[in-house]
């Protein structure tokens, strides 16, 4: 994700449908990975080219086409044509800045989802493009890059014993949304012990850093709810398709799901009150340091500075002053000295600033 | 409740369905007590096996399941697997971050409800998850801890003289979420008292430490209607249920519960608003007590500075200054000063400083 | 109303339907008055015994029942069983928590509203706790103390040119509520005056009171509004009940109603506008004097302390200082000095601050 | 309008439906003037008894009846006796604080409006209460005094070339209201106008004042939207209508009204939006300048402090002070003093302050 | 656009439907220009006389006929007599300042829309207000000048290649709406890029210019928003008008646009939260900037007053001060000056001020 995710969509200009990637400047052809599955076998195969996968598209068993990387359009829209996508559907697929969507097409269902992670690093969260086309008996889903939040789905795969292997091409996308979902929330835990981080440090030293750090927290959630936002309809939508591709069985699990993306509604919402709440308290650290800055040097100032004009006024070289003469002159004023100090000090305690 | 109840589903990565328990690290059997009553009789047993409960489940008389601990999954599964309950429920009885949800199954309804308590000590809400399965002719109820806000509903249920007694599991539902409900008022009371502290305090003596307070009361709010909002979905859903589960007699009732509900999120709304307003009369507070302090240190300042000034001018040491030599010239320097001090502080009352 | 109202129901932990009083502590039973009428004759009566009241249950001319005072928990449960009132209703008739709403019930309607007055001592809105019950030819209303807004409807009765003599007790409930939404206009105009009186102290004297004050009136604004909102409900519900208790020609009245119930909406939203805009000339003007007084600060001290340092450069007491002892010496000094500080003024005025 | 428009309706403690004039204090019969009109004729008159309006009711040219005046409380009840309106539209008619509504009754059409003008003097917005009746072939439109934005509509009915002089009393209502809409523009250029105003003089001279027209303009546009947003329902409504009243024709301009209306409110909102940005640029104008004051403060006194502790220190009088012996000791000590200044200055620059 | 947009409507006082231009003074008949095109041929005109276009009206190739200039009313009126459009729909056409709006009249549709440009020298978002009709098989597109976003619709028109050659007028307005949708979004990726310039620039040098600079894209922002609101409300009673103009084809063409429409949105609301989140950090790197000028006013000032005040009393010229004739005197009174010095240094050490 660049800073901002602000660019503009690099079709413009361009006839609709036009399928133009907006992503990294390199093109290489994508990675694409096969796993073809139903209840009594399990095939893992890596695919080098595209007209291979023409096969399973009417294949019985469940197959489920992964695509790692979407800059070569060539390839992304071979696939388009043999599993019959439309043109539009395509410019979807390779627009990173695409909102999370669900839309049914005649023979299938096709979601955008973001997946999010954590970069350490940087400290920032990291989107990642995700398209998955939904058909009969197959998904494909479309990455940007090596590596996702698939590999528990991928292990149960070639287990027997797990329920996946036992349902058909409707459970597989739900079980990969889940996993999209279910990151989410790491990426909040990650951001919830930054909050607390800074709150802890609040307290302890204001220092300019820590708006800084608030402010960059509260941009994450701003980015953060940009993805989950519009998942509650994908998924709402879902769960209410006409298309008949998701079976009663699946659809129990999308209610749950569906819960949880509200559950990560919640969260976001609740941690940017809170952050409000600590900006607002941050402020008034701050300007309780200049107040007791402001303190001393007030109660320091008006101590002496009256003090120091005395001493002035019996700095003055007038022939005539008679005090200067007396043998109790120095004393007096001495005394005198003493006296406006406690007084001074007398009128701060009064008001409360010692 | 952890400080920010933000931790992650470790159920991220697992199968759905997968009932893994989030709350504290030691699991022990839970505890499990059994009333079970109708207008005739009342026995109150505890169970040791879980296999025990069984003949409950097609017992006429109306039966209150309470199990106290839900770390010990086994446990929790073999309860499902008794009472015929869905994987993904059993999922969400011990995801403790599950927020309150309404549910419908088969031959009964599932609720799920947090059940708060505030910890004189930390001065904090905690939070305790609490679901509720209501069957034909029972109730199971699933806590965290032993303890909780049903002692007078057990004393009813023993004593023959009350409504609880004569009435089916779905009145015990609504008598255990009412208990839930009603204890929230007991809360914002507790909260109320502690607003109500802080206002006095903020005319009083606004340091630093009740900015503090205010966020931490707000916080505390933010969680709160984190509980109670759902809460509003759940008793609405439950009252137009289409199971008919729920009688006409019990409707009734949560017709007035939910009545409560709308009541504790008003309640608490206000109070965001008022903590609000009161932050801003602490920042005004605290900016005019700067003010103050500025206003005293220019007073003495500009007061000080001129005639220190002064004096400095007739401690020069220049040969030929002829005021110096005269009679006059001490008491002349005395006057001027003191009319430039009389002159200040005229300024200073039009000014209105003083 | 005590200061924030957020009292805990201590009906938590009774069974649902006990009734228990919240407000005042002391215990009398009630003043009982009631109001028998219909076009041709109006008697009033003073009512001892409750049992009395059971004769005007089936009386077709139109009776008023008016209790003041509801901590008398027997004498309001008596009154519930010779009219037939469901325990859920005598609670919300006794617990002075209750929020605005509209209930209906086999024969009749349920309204809870809150009679509010201003209190000119304390500056404080009150708020008293009224409940009215709609039967077929009765309206009993139940009221906290002694005193209300109804001497009107009073002398509207017993004279008999008034359209209120002719007709039914549908009419007399719409009266009622219209008297308590009237009077929310001259608690709204009060407040009125005390917003506009705040106004003008802002520009004349900004002191801390003001912020205060303005706190005070938005707090009143919050409470209004708290029992404001629902009674937009409850009208609307009354307007379209399906009891038939209504009559057509009184429905006319309750839709004018609703809309003044709109317009007090309206006003207190609008108030709150305001005051918050107040709020942010009162923070501007107080940081503008702020700005006026460091001014002056920085006025006096950079003229001075320059000319005081110069001063002290000729105070010292080198032997070899060729400047002391020449006839120009003081003179040039002196006119350094006034250089030093026509250059200092120059400055400002090039800054604008003088 | 009186400055918050806040004041009580009199009618409280009135029975319902008893018309009330609210506004100004003086009582005189209103002006009535009539225009009656059809594709051949258009007669002006100046009525001086009510009882003259009685043929007009059942004339079938179209007739405007306008009233400038509605504080005599008699003429307004023998119109409502002469055209059958109902004693609750009569006490809308006089109540100057009733917002804009739209109300059926049986033969007709009711619609209150608030006609503004911008007061150059006072630079005010002033409301004007406006009612219209639209009946079968007539309308009457009372008016709060002489003078209002209906000159144009006049002059088009005296035309014959118009399409007013062509249509109904329906297109006559519709004409009206849309004057009054029109005018809005007006005031809000106005506004905009004032607006632009100010934005220009924050950043040259941000003083108190700003700050004071930006919280005036609020509340004019605070008060302009309580007289415009309600207008968009009324306009929906009549679109709405059932009562035919409305024919195919008007109702297509009606369509457009409402785009008007729509437009009004966006405008309102958005100008709001842009003072609340301005008072944020003030305030922020008004704490750099605030800043930069400081800023010339610290550096006059952190340079002369040191100084003028320095001359301090040479103008002891201790009897054993070398230095001040030497030949080189003021001309060291000047050069000292030469050194701190420099290095002052130096650090300042380095902290980017001057 | 000018500045605020906020001009009156000249209409106000005009007749309704009267077509008065709102926008640039000068008038001059506006360039025609037609392209008509079926899949087998295109054919591109410039008209000089209105007149011609008559003959298309009725062409069963797709005509789209551009006119650039909408200041010259009479023809404007011709071309709407030969069309046969209402005068409603006129008025809105030349009227610059009306929002994007959708309407159906009897033989087509009618939109309102704003094509935004950069200026790049006056970094402001410029609208230009332009009208589309679609009519059976031809479009007419009304702009205020000359010079659009539609050169890639002219280029794909006149090749033969491309879709948009062999579909009908209904995916011609599409394929205008759609350019001037695309064109949003390099806007907003200018404004971006503007956005994170100011990000940067705050944390290096914060001057006043940065509030300036946020508030005036917060500006554009707003008035960027009010342009594209209304568009989604356009787009979404295009896709389901009842008119049957708009083909299934399309119809599937529309979904994606309104999907971009929302991501547009979406993207202004995210970056108005950042900017809000920027003028935070802003204000607060403002307030610690002069919380160091503060810190260092303070520790030089504290420091210096009292050794200043310890000079002062040893410059006293009293004849019995019997320090001064001491030996030690000067060098004690040195060391208690360092001592003093080196106190308040460990103070604000442990202040940690330095």
């Amino acid at each position: 994700m660049a800073k901002f995710n602000f660019q503009v969509s690099k079709t413009s200009g361009k006839a609709p449908g036009t399928v133009v990637y907006l992503g990294e400047k390199e093109v290489r052809p994508p990675k694409i990975t096969v796993l073809n599955y139903n209840p009594d076998k399990c095939e893992f195969e890596q695919i080098t080219s595209v007209e291979e996968l023409a096969r399973f598209r009417d294949d019985p068993a469940v197959t489920w086409i992964n695509i790692d990387g979407i800059s070569h359009v060539e390839t992304i829209e071979k696939i388009g044509e043999i599993f019959g996508l439309h043109p539009l559907l395509l410019e979807d697929i390779v627009d990173t800045n695409q909102r999370p969507k669900y839309e049914e097409f005649d023979n299938g269902i096709f979601l955008v989802l973001k997946m999010l992670t954590f970069n350490e690093k940087t400290q920032l969260v990291e989107a990642e493009h995700l398209s998955l086309v939904l058909g009969k008996n197959f998904v494909i889903s479309f990455q940007e890059h090596e590596g996702d939040v698939f590999e528990n789905i991928r292990y149960r795969i070639k287990e027997t014993k797990w329920r996946i292997r036992k349902l058909g091409a409707d459970y597989l996308a739900y079980a990969l949304t889940d996993a999209v979902v279910d990151n989410y929330f790491a990426i909040l835990e990650r951001l919830g012990e930054n909050i607390e981080t800074v709150e802890e440090q609040i307290v302890k030293a204001a220092d300019d850093n820590i708006q800084r750090r608030i402010y960059l927290l509260k941009r994450e959630l701003i980015m953060l709810r940009k993805s989950v936002w519009p998942l509650r309809e994908v998924i709402n939508s879902m769960q209410k398709n006409e298309s008949k591709m998701i079976t009663k069985t699946t659809n129990l699990f999308l209610r749950d799901l569906y819960d949880h993306t509200i559950q990560t509604i919640d969260t976001i919402e609740t941690m940017r009150d809170i952050l409000t709440g600590m900006l607002d308290i941050y402020m008034s650290v701050v300007s309780n340091r200049m107040n007791s800055i402001m303190k001393v040097l007030t109660i320091i100032a008006t101590i002496f500075i009256p003090l120091t004009f005395i001493a002035g006024v019996y700095g003055m070289n007038f022939d005539d002053m008679p005090e200067l003469h007396q043998k109790w002159g120095y004393p007096a004023v001495l005394a005198l000295m003493a006296a406006v100090t406690i007084g001074m000090l007398l009128f701060f305690r009064r008001k409360k600033w010692i």
